[in-house]
């Protein structure tokens, strides 16, 4: 295995350059959640006249399935790369910056899927080689819930493949640097929208009217005793309520109020919990104040657990290999974000890992900022790892 | 009718002596409400050998009807006096200081009495020329819900009566001033004392407990809307929790909390308003937290609304009476505190007036106080000036 | 005098229909507050060629002052009405509806000035036989703070001008009701603007944010408090937040909130208090939760205040004239609107009246709705009643 | 060294009767923190005659340091048993129940202390054969801040000395279960309070008071903010307010509330974090609300954090002890409650374990009830566990 890595390692960086194309291609023509049909298009171009099995439009979205076969028996992978743009106006200034006015590759979706083009098909020149069989995910719409995912896991993307690998970008980490963990990894997370509906009037006859400002406020308040009464202090959540639209004028009694806010979780329990707790608030507030609601709940994607085994699998088989472009492999905390790849781990024993995408030293912005910019090393270093990680897979096993 | 009322207030005059004498008798055995045994049996023993009749134990507590028949036809007037003290420590240092421990005449009563009887015996002496009939009004326990008047009133004391008078001595005024208003004039009152249940806990484990502190903290705060909101700003109603009893341990989370407080208005419609406003917040909010509750929700004394024309006769018989001793007769403003006069005036035409009892420039302490004083020139004032009004009413008529 | 009213009165019925077609022309051209030019050229027009003094531009706005000579010497006295029209689209389907798109005469300015002209005209007709002086002000901007008012009387409006009269249209009273009250009679206001700037930041990640929801809603409950523990229980005040300006999105801690309300008073004393209240407030919360703000407070209209003698001889005199059309004149409640009109009342003993709009038994729309429409009747009324009123204090005084 | 664990287990096994009957008698006659008088006597006795260096009264209070000087050079290690009863009225009905009222071994001290003498004994006995050095820490005061130990290390009980183990018996946990964990173990703490001091009066003039009822319970709520908001989702904080003491009556306004509480964290560094967030908070409100404050704010015990190698140590040493008595040696969760072990953490590498004392299956009462008690089988095992863990360190080392 340690010469056919070498091999792999040894093409993929030959094909920088083609990956670097495809990568500043797609950051050219970004498409929205659910709308990714010209990038879908790129893709199954890509793999004509390859030997290997295509299958597009899977899932109820854009999904598309790459199968490779390997030439000896063996386990069974799926990889995911994701491959949808954000509604940001881009202001980065590159000269390959997004032609779709107010959309923008602000997450690096655009690296996924180009580092994951270059190593399917190298994979696909080796396959012979390949005790085993990999299927690459390339899943769409990951930035909008309900998330590409969960379509693809229910149209069975995951039958018959014993674990799945994915990874992300991030500018928060130095270029050379891998991050993994065991367990509850990302959050998951549930939104919600109230519409409160009081009574309108006069600001100087209150009696009247009855205020919708002032209960929404109370709710508002109240809310925040489920995080700091309600929750073991050993868990992760949050509540928060991110728009309070309740604009009016100065002299009239608001008979209406809109808010908007999300939950987030580390463990899929908590989820129950705080949906009851939040949901007694809201009818009890509104029975105090005499207001009538209407409320929107949805859970959307779960807590990403990855699969302790197959992490422990992939972080030895990183470090092992001991890449010269990988300057450091460590566990890292929990992240705040959270991730549809979550529907894969919930389906089958699955690892999410994150490739450090900032040169050090170097001024980067956040995921989602219109200044958000990658350093095209990274690209290659993910393709090198995760190519690694799937011999690993293949050859030792979990 | 001018000739008899200098007859009365001569012979009043004379009597100066033993009404002092009489007041520093109760003031030195002053009684708690529905418990003025002795006071009522001193009140009996004043009237034995009269020519009047007399009720005792009227109204299932200590009160006492005097009914004087005079010697011609005309109208029938009942005036009220009360005699119960309060559970106070006295501290005034007066030679005539309180000889119950922690029980003292704070209000006045004793005053009010000591000066009715010695009218009561004068108009009597006089009843010959008296047009109509006179009930005199015992009252016992006034300071205690639901107050010694509304049994009386019950039992029928006003049966057969046009009209009522009362009057009370005021350490806010000074002594000559006699102050009237028609219309609403004293608060009505609600009385309320919730038991809020959460489940106690260890602090550090919120989640297994349920805060009762926190919950009964947001209703604290939720019941300033009954004001600030609910009630017509024209209006005057008043919400107080005067007691929040949550004692506890630093590191244990409070499972009881006790509330108590009150409801003070100017309008008897004000009082459903805020009855219904505040169950359904204090329902709301328990629902909110998870809480259980108890409730005791009563309601005491009503507004106490003067009659216009009788409080209009008495102004203008008061001012045209040109009393020596009087002098100011002033229309006041609206009276914070309660009254169970109040339930008399529900039952037929009233009138309640105010006796200054503090020498104009000298220090006063309020009602209730442990030093609470009247100038004892007040008294004969008040017997002056209640005897005036009898006499008007019986000969002019409202 | 009743001779001369006589006159007036059959002079004025003459002129109804030119009275009801000026009330249409400016309902069908109304013109917003401080921009009211062609509506001020009307009136100027109006009086072209009149036995009567006009300065017009008065005030720092369209402010129109006429001078009517009375023939005999006598007391002096201004009448106002006002002219502006609201930023309300339309919806009464009136065959003189509004031709400008989302302007409207719905607060019966167009009636105030259209009966006012025909009076004037009629005043200056039998101005040789008037003891004294009348100023008609024709004022602008009743509607939008600061006023027209403020800058006629910091002009001199009032100067050598001993009381001033005005009536405004009900709908809430029917045609032939008159209503008056001494004392104060319109709240005061006070308008304020607060932008509560904390940190924005991911919902996921509270503590690197500060979120201003959250401490605006704390802000929102505070204030109840103002009205129900620190004002005295028997005055009118009201503290509305009418605009909670904090729309975001569901997952993004919210950075900045605007809130927008209004102060009322019944005395312009509470206008310090609540201030005073108001700022600490604000300050405290901002100081608790990290915030910093920024805080537009202005007081606008004063309390009006009606003058007790005044009044008395517009009631006094309004009953005496015992109008055909004028079913009940009577002492009506507070109101809880606002008036720039208190600014003559600061200045000046003066009297605001109100004429009754709605037929006994129809159906109304308050002032300031898209629907609002007086019954005509009630135009002649006003001018009746207003000449009769003039008539009264210029012959028979205070 | 593992024929002398054999020989130790035997001779502890032999002395179980005398380890029993120590215990018991500590249980009959508890003493309160700082007070335990005889109970150190008690320890001092024991140890007369025997081959070691005591020192009594160390660290201000009644502490005693026993040292061990092995027969060969090696690490030196400190073992940790305190002994201070709390102020319970014991329920339990044991034969040996408190003798003293109101005071009772309801957290087990009792048995640390009884099976650290038997185990101290025959380490003495043992010495000879031991290589390194031991000192025994008999600490009081556990339960009451400062606590004892605090008072201990500041007078160099650790001085020479390179490590420290600590056990505690747990009724949650069964006889026969060895818990541990490494870095934060257990809580760290501060404990506040608060006197807020507004201003009296009556119920029906709240204009002239100010409510402090009202004031406190927006800050019990604003408080709420520090976990939901000001706290890393990922860190674990509770504050928790345990009274309010704000008793009353109906009818008047509150002058003065206290309120008590305490914070715990697992992040020394959350401290500041709180305690900076908590005074702003109680700054800000007390501002907005014109109530003055005075705060006690106290930080008292460090969060427990144990070493990772010497755990690792002390969790290897008693796995392959495999002692008959021990069924299960594991990795337990973060624990709530605070434990001034703690401090010896601080000062040196340290392991505080935790010994099961519940049979199996049985019916058990959390520490600190007034029925609390302790299997004694789990006695012998503490001290078979604990000497294990001494051989362990001193032979093998860290």
């Amino acid at each position: 295995m340690k010469e056919l890595q070498k091999i792999l390692s040894q093409r993929l960086k030959e094909k920088e350059p083609e990956l670097i194309k495809l990568r500043r291609h797609m950051h050219e023509n970004p498409e929205l959640s659910f709308k990714e049909e010209q990038t879908a298009q790129l893709i199954a171009d890509f793999y004509k006249g390859k030997d290997c099995q295509v299958q597009t439009n899977f899932g109820g979205g854009y999904g598309i399935l790459v199968d490779i076969q390997g030439g000896k028996p063996g386990p069974s992978l799926a990889i995911r790369a994701d491959f949808d743009a954000l509604p940001i106006q881009e202001d980065t200034g590159l000269p390959f910056e997004s032609k779709n006015p107010g959309v923008m590759h602000a997450c690096g979706h655009d690296g996924h899927t180009a580092y994951m083009l270059i190593l399917a098909e190298t994979l696909i020149e080796l396959k012979a080689q390949l005790p085993g069989r990999i299927r690459v995910l390339h899943q769409p719409a990951e930035e909008t819930p309900p998330g590409g995912a969960l379509g693809m896991v229910k149209a069975g993307c995951l039958d018959g493949y014993d674990h799945v690998l994915g990874a992300h970008v991030m500018t928060t980490m130095n270029v050379g640097q891998i991050a993994y963990r065991e367990g509850p990894t990302q959050t998951g997370r549930t939104t919600f929208k109230i519409v409160l509906q009081g009574k309108g009037g006069h600001g100087s006859t209150p009696q009247d009217a009855n205020d919708t400002i002032v209960a929404a406020a109370q709710f508002v308040t109240a809310v925040q005793t489920i995080v700091s009464r309600r929750v073991d202090p050993f868990d992760t959540v949050t509540v928060t309520i991110g728009s309070f639209d309740g604009k009016g004028s100065a002299n009239v009694i608001k008979d209406k109020v809109e808010l908007v806010g999300d939950v987030r979780v580390m463990k899929e329990s908590s989820r129950g919990l705080v949906e009851r707790e939040f949901k007694r608030l809201l009818e009890g507030i509104c029975l105090a104040f005499g207001i009538s609601y209407e409320l929107d709940y949805a859970h959307d994607y779960p807590v990403l657990v990855n699969d302790a085994e197959l992490t422990a699998m992939f972080a030895r088989g990183t470090k092992a290999a001991a890449l010269d472009s990988v300057t450091e492999v460590f566990r890292c905390d929990q992240q705040t974000p959270s991730e549809d790849f979550a529907y894969y781990a919930e389906e089958k024993p699955s690892c999410f890992f994150y490739v450090g995408a900032t040169k050090a030293g170097e001024v980067f912005y956040p995921h989602h900022h219109p200044k958000f910019t990658i350093d095209e090393d990274c690209l290659l270093i993910a393709a090198d790892v995760m190519g690694n990680a799937v011999l690993t897979y293949l050859f030792e096993g979990v």
